[in-house]
């Protein structure tokens, strides 16, 4: 397979996937300049995809997938023993579903998509900062909250780390560059546990060592 | 089952799920008045889901499903004859995921999650109109464009109407509103298409005698 990704975008949500399924001695991860639409050195991204957009994934059978729900699923389904995803017949696969729709459209695109988009309005930036971050991330404390039991309720889904929560703690990984998280402590401390886990650690620090700065 | 929902907004492609299903007679439909979150007249919507949007799916084992995307393949999976969603072991499948991400985050939050906030600034609004949409429109037109043969690209997966064309029309609906879409020609001719189809007429209609003149 062939992962197109940018260090420490959303992609990360992808490479941490495969990591924790074991498939990246069967993945080439090719680096994408955003900016520039560049890969690998001087290859054209716009000639893998027509989106421009990581993450970007050649599957298995050579077809190209894009859009971090899918190609979080499709990874995870290469992996069923892991429990990276409630298998398709299991109720709680519309739940991870579920999780998977309100991190991209709720966190990653209103907020992040808006704040790292060089041709946004400032108006646009303060307005995704300040109020619909905030307003987010209250939901997603609630959902967090220990339990009724006292528990810390450990994963989004179930009781393993799914692809949900890969996809949470990238996004989680932006939102601590713009605001004080500390005002949800709840959320701080799922963030911490899963950037804990040895797969998250590697695929974390194997890009940021590639990082430029730029998100 | 109880479908929670608002006229004419995203909630339309779960109502016109429903009736490619023919799951109507085992569903009761509940209007939301989204200004107030109140349901069915004076009923606390806040109650029924922390998120305070619509769709809201009570499902058959009583369990609340939100976000469209797992609320539309849950429905889909309901009527596995109908073709709404291909097999979830078939690599369409993430197909259709991939759609049902695009449609979400790149359409509908990006663009009409913006235009149809009345928080949100209005140099927000209008990037919204006259640059993320018609940049993503573009994207759209070049999927849509007539095959090799000639022949019109007829629905988004495969060769049956599927709840991602559900989904793209409700959205197309909105975008009519805000721009001028003859530009994309191959668009309109699909969204004509769509909204011919006699449960898509009939849940529109069903929608609109209800619609307050509000999305």
């Amino acid at each position: 397979m062939d992962l197109y990704f940018s260090p420490l975008a959303c992609s990360l949500a992808s490479r941490i996937a495969i990591y924790e399924a074991a498939l990246d001695g069967e993945t080439q991860f090719h680096k994408v300049e955003l900016a520039t639409k560049r890969y690998d050195g001087n290859a054209d991204f716009w000639a893998v995809t027509a989106k421009g957009q990581v993450p970007a994934l050649v599957t298995r059978n050579g077809s190209l997938l894009t859009e971090n729900a899918a190609v979080l699923q499709y990874i995870a389904d290469l992996a069923p023993t892991t429990g990276l995803a409630p298998p398709p017949s299991d109720h709680a696969r519309y739940e991870l579903q579920q999780w998977l729709s309100f991190i991209g459209t709720e966190l990653h695109k209103q907020v992040f998509g808006v704040v790292y988009n060089p041709l946004a309005p400032a108006e646009a930036k303060a307005y995704a900062v300040e109020q619909a971050l905030p307003n987010r991330l209250e939901y997603l404390a609630k959902t967090l909250a220990p339990r009724a039991d006292g528990r810390a309720r450990e994963f989004l889904v179930g009781d393993t780390f799914t692809v949900a929560d890969a996809y949470l703690l990238t996004v989680l990984n932006w939102a601590t560059t713009v605001t004080d998280m500390q005002r949800w402590p709840d959320i701080v401390a799922y963030h911490r546990r899963m950037i804990a886990r040895p797969n998250v650690k590697r695929a974390f620090n194997d890009e940021r060592a590639m990082w430029s700065g730029k998100p």
